[in-house]
């Protein structure tokens, strides 16, 4: 298989390290250069240094000076807005396709887009060609997408079970409400009183309470899209202590007549063939999938109620980044679809 | 004033660790005896190293050793059965008054506690006689009750917001969810799969979902006096890398026109003169209550919905039990009702 | 009694949290007012909600606004350098007694202060007068000392143990290791990469290697007291995931003929009145001591050697800082020297 | 290249789970069976489910009834003695090689090997025969070994610093402190008081102080083979609130007027081709070698001093146990010697 050339944006990110990690792992995959506009000229191990004696390519360099080497896809770890700036000369030149793990090529109503971010997006011709990147749900659409939206952490892990339901009427659109626990990684690399370890640890809040949330926008479009109704969902995001993963509480009303069984039919069909979800008979904990891209699903139906309670659970740099962004790539690029992730 | 003796059963316990913490800076109590059944004749210390030096009564005794030793009141942190058992005895007595922070008096319906217990109640006429500790809500009561059952830890801070929210008729009471996460200290002293650290740690996990946690018991039973309708809550607790702390986050509904103002005014009302008891205009997070006795309790009413958030943190080691455990001895003994708590 | 008026200089800081949280239990002391420059007009309890509703004075002043309100004592939790300037107005006056938490009025030795801080001291003459504060080892002069220079976390652990086995020529001057590990509180609350929950979280390093870290300045000099030789000692000071604790392994050599039963009864003898100081028959964890004032030292000779290894924990916030300097200010104002602390 | 057929004994231990997860990344590898006799009949996903889905072979089947399929290589991770006990029969039908995770391989001194665990060595003329699998020392031993004892963690982190340096005779054989910090995995999977979340959490401490541990043997042979002399080392063990990783500190004497550019060009020559084994300018945290088989050490000499300070972490779970395992799986087939790790 001929290998790809790749070449990581905005490197020195917490997403950008879990991604090198991956790709270090994978045979068709070749970093041809890092990029980064604070760190150029560092050489990356200095930065993580569990990658001293690792790396081929290691040292950090403006993207100004790498522009002219184009790779065959170049991910983009940096924050929104920079993000789209950033990767509009690769889209142009035609030649390189996109991944991106920021928000800029998640949504594809522009209006949202601005509410949520608060800024008028560069390139909406873009954004509406680009790919909702949830690898299992759109398989098809990213093999041949030239830009791919990688999802964000907190939506994988609510999408997964929730569209295959709401597509299939099983569940009613009104009243759902996403009670998601976080580790406090998805916060990102930049230090915070928030992030400081005395602040997190034995600790846990909520923030960004019910309607508050930006992720909330790609959820919605989301829902909304395999509804064909306009979907009521609440979220609440917690931060945990801990460094990985994602438990996402959520809970929902049956409809017509339907209950666990068909839940539980429809998400076992979804993914009967998809190597990473699995619907699980246990409550799942965050650590069954830690350093992996798997998503473990429980579902349950307390007695006498119309209510489902599904848990969800990823590990927020894997399958809700790094990992689902080279799921992508190996869509995208014809490799197996498991490929140097486990 | 004069000293209270005290006796406690099950000191061994972590609920009776953090019990003995509080008790000796407590200016009007006088440990009398600690009993135990499995370390008797041992040194306390030798158990819990923090109070070397520190304890004026140390040896663990079998309380059969003990009894004749009347206390003014004893605290009970056996598990629950057990420790109706061994109380009845100082209740019969007649000469001393008990606070029980096992579940065994928590419930009046005594086909509740079967249901939830697996057992028959051994002394159904105490459990009739005995009053749910809740401090703030019981405080009359609780002051001249010869049996206090002391809430669980998930109860305390459910129930604190809850019910005169229900009571004031500001909520309905259909369709209330309780989506609670707490520290590992919770499960217990004794050491099992679930509470290795290498099981623990850097994982979150759901567990006893929706109807099935035996807390559900007291919280239904209170829940259905503060409405008097038949209140409809699912519960789901959740296992946090922590060691201590509880959050409840609870999802509810208005009812006729109420807001987010009556929810404020209504709990701002009913706990203005209560020391721990604090509507906070932030998210809180446990560290806020960390070895306190507080409850900060936080609402949050989503814009253009008729949906309640509220967030409610305790310490479940204190004003989840030891704590509360104190707060309610101070009541029934005209002690200031903060004293030894902070 | 008369109670103390306080003033607090730094207040937002770790260690002016932690002081406030155990003043406010002391029946002795007033806080008349709190300074920071960079929160002032702020509430206390807006940076730290532990405090909603507990704090009698919570508003935050610049120093400027409040130095006219002179207390009884003064407290700076500041760092080195702005510490010794902003309390000179107070030493001035005559007035005041200060308990300075930075490490300005730790050394006597001024080319010694130089050399680690990378400054010249600007009140010699005040460092020539003021007492070191470890407390068990200087109570006396505290007892009427107008500035105490508080002793630094890792070398309150250190000392305690080595200082009376120097004095009593047990142990050699020479070849001593103290090999230390502290919780991240010890880096103080600016958010940095090395505090970031992601990086400190499930991992170990030591730093400034043997010679290097600043706290040695002020080991080295106390133990030239002790010894009245010169001492040679290497420090390793090691960050842990923890919030607080700090353990001392130290490894000596017997002297003398010397052996474990000297050392023991020397220590034993040194703290047989001091209610924090406590030789255990245990090797101690730091949980033992969290949220307390105490320190455990244990002590050990391995078979067939002439080496002694000694175990010290404290809490560096409470030991190590803050409970040190309520201990410090209770000798000086002549309280029960354990008021307010356990 | 040929796969090798593999059996695991003592699967549901920590080390067999995590031989698994490398081994299922490993394409010369092939799991033939795995064996627990208290799991027998279960599926190992019931106990790990992180292997949900993703294991070929999956239900636990007690020794005896997998005797007769003889694979081409056996790893035990069960305890000492038991150990020996059952690869006895895979030792003796000559077909088989074996990778002893246990203790019972390590030592070739049995007087040491009964004082050290207190058992006389059931199969003295196979552990005269067997390789001490530190992979790096003793890579062509290994190559034709039919036995491998595989090294203790402790050791591990130890012996690939101190044995280069001694065999120079870069340092002195008197004298040497291994001051060894550990996560909490290193104690194996058995719930104990130790191992509670909520007694480790927040806490460290040293056990098994100076010469009671037992890994302390192993280190002692190996050391003394590299001297030539009889070395002295002292070792405390630490138990600290981590999943994993090990940071050795490690205080010895230059000897024959060398110093650090000896000692840095003595490791780096031994470690030059050696995937795993990095000598670092920085010093290392334990998260930089997490979830990797590598050992990045580190060398410090601090000023006016013959003392060499050494650092080195590894992954006790990988380097320290499963991933070395692997090494020298792969040394043992002509693998290539990093497959399947990183």
């Amino acid at each position: 298989m001929n290998k790809a050339n790749i070449g990581i944006i905005g490197a020195t990110s917490y997403t950008g390290r879990e991604l090198i990690r991956l790709l270090l792992k994978h045979p068709y995959a070749q970093i041809l250069w890092l990029s980064s506009e604070s760190f150029s000229g560092k050489d990356y191990s200095t930065i993580y240094p569990e990658f001293t004696g690792k790396l081929p390519v290691s040292t950090l360099n403006k993207l100004e000076q790498l522009k002219s080497q184009v790779p065959d896809v170049v991910f983009s770890c940096l924050p929104h807005g920079a993000s789209a700036k950033l990767l509009s000369d690769f889209i142009i030149s035609g030649k390189c396709r996109v991944i991106d793990l920021s928000a800029d090529y998640r949504l594809h109503d522009m209006a949202a887009y601005q509410g949520a971010y608060g800024l008028k997006h560069p390139f909406p011709q873009y954004a509406k060609e680009s790919v909702f990147g949830l690898s299992e749900l759109y398989a098809q659409q990213i093999a041949s997408a030239q830009i791919v939206g990688n999802p964000g952490c907190y939506p994988t892990s609510i999408l997964l079970p929730l569209m295959p339901l709401l597509k299939a009427g099983i569940i009613s659109e009104l009243g759902i409400i996403a009670d998601s626990k976080s580790g406090v990684s998805g916060a990102g690399r930049s230090p915070s009183a928030t992030t400081h370890y005395a602040n997190c640890n034995e600790s846990i809040n909520a923030y960004k309470l019910g309607d508050q949330h930006r992720h909330l926008s790609e959820i919605q479009e989301q829902l909304n899209v395999s509804s064909k109704r306009a979907v009521s969902i609440l979220f609440t995001p917690h931060l945990v202590p801990m460094e990985r993963g994602i438990l996402s509480t959520i809970y929902c009303t049956f409809q017509g007549g339907k209950g666990i069984d068909a839940a539980d039919s429809c998400l076992k069909g979804q993914y009967q063939n998809c190597p990473f979800v699995h619907i699980v008979p246990h409550s799942p904990k965050t650590g069954d999938v830690r350093h992996t891209n798997n998503c473990h699903i429980h579902l349950y139906q307390p007695a006498n109620t119309n209510t489902l309670i599904i848990l969800s659970v990823i590990d927020n740099m894997v399958k809700g980044a790094s990992g689902q962004a080279v799921q992508n790539m190996n869509l995208m690029f014809g490799f197996p679809e498991d490929t140097s992730l486990c």
